[in-house]
C-alpha cells in the first residue's frame, strides 16, 4: 500500500448535454479550470453509448465491451491527474434499464443521452501520480 | 457542457431508521441545516422499498419499476438544490440481494430496511441550478 | 431519522497493490493518519477475492457469498469510525465482470486483484458514531 495525503481546493460543478462525450466533457472541465489531480465525488445522469474495458487477470488482459441504448448512469467514481499535458481521467461507473445492469471502466465514445451532472473535487498539496504510479515493494 | 465552481461548507451525517422515506429524509436533513445546494458524498444502507424511474428515450418517456423485499443499498450518488421554496434531490442508487443486482433513479415512497446512513456536503459561492437549468447552445 | 454536522479535514489518497485486503488496508491507512471518523469519497480498482454479506430481514438475518475471479470494482461507498480503539469500516460496493454483476456490503478476506485506488476524507467536528449509534425514537 502507497498513502498520501492533501487538502480539497475547488468544486466543479458540470452538466452535459445529449451526444457529448464524457471523458472528454471531464477532461476539458478539468483543463478550464487549471486542477493538477482530483477525485470525482459524484456522476449521474442517462448515456446512450457505453464503451467499458473489463480487466481479465495478467495472462488474459482486456476485453472491450460496448452498448446502445438509453441507460441510467447509477453512479461514478474515480479520479484525475496530470501526466506532463496529460489529463487522465480513471473513471468507473454503474449503468441500468429496466432490463440490463452493467458497470465497467468507462472509455472515450461513451455519450451522453439526456443530461449527465458530475462533481469534481480538486486535491491540493497532494500528488497522486506519486502514488498511483508507485511500484509494488 | 456548463459548469461552474465552488467550495465545500458543511458536512452533514445522517442516519435513517425502518420504515423512512429516504428521499423525504434527505430533503429535511437539508431543509434543517439550512443548505441551498451541495453533492451527495455516501448513502449506503438497507432498503425494503424501492422506486425507480428510467428514462427510456425522448420518444418513449420515463417508466416506473418498484421493488419489495430486502436490498442492500450499494451506493447513492447525487445533489441537490433549491428550487424557489421546494429542495430538489437528484439520487441514482444500486441495489443487489443475493440474487439480483438493479439501479436507477430514486423516486420518494423508497424505504429505509434495518438503516441507511448518508452523507451531504453543502456547496457555496456557486449557484447548481443555473448550471443544471441551462440550455444546450 | 438523526443528524449531525461538521467539516471536511485532511484527504487521504492510497494504492493498494495484488493480494492486499481492501478493509485491512483502509483501516491501516485511517489509524496511520489518525482519523477519528471520516467518509469514503471513492474506492474503483479491480478485486479477484469478493466476500459480502446480505441483510435478508430481522428473522433471516445475514447471508454470506463469496465470488472469486476478475472483477472490475465499480464503485465504493461508504464511512469508517473509531470505536474505542477499533477502526469500524462500513464499505458498501459494485462489481462486474463482462458476464457478472453484484454488489453488496464488503468484508475482509476480499483482495486486490491489479491495483485499487482509494480516497478518504477526514470528518472534523462531528462525531459520526453517537448518529450511527443512535435508537429510533
Amino acid at each position: 500500500m502507497k498513502t498520501d495525503y492533501g487538502s480539497i481546493g475547488k468544486i466543479v460543478v458540470l452538466r452535459m448535454f445529449n451526444g457529448e462525450d464524457v471523458i472528454q466533457g471531464l477532461k476539458d472541465a478539468i483543463k478550464k479550470y487549471g486542477f493538477d489531480s482530483g477525485v470525482i465525488l459524484s456522476v449521474i445522469g442517462t448515456l446512450k453509448e457505453v464503451k467499458l474495458h473489463y480487466f481479465l487477470g495478467r495472462s488474459e488482459g482486456i476485453t472491450h465491451v460496448s452498448h446502445s441504448g438509453h441507460y441510467e448512469l447509477t453512479c461514478g467514481d474515480g479520479n484525475f491527474y496530470r501526466n506532463r499535458e496529460e489529463i487522465m481521467v480513471h473513471l468507473h461507473v454503474n449503468l441500468s434499464s429496466p432490463n440490463e445492469v452493467f458497470g465497467g471502466h468507462l472509455l472515450r465514445g461513451s455519450k451522453v443521452d439526456a443530461t449527465v451532472q458530475a462533481f469534481l473535487a480538486e486535491l491540493k498539496e497532494v500528488d497522486i501520480k506519486k502514488v498511483f504510479r508507485s511500484r509494488q515493494e
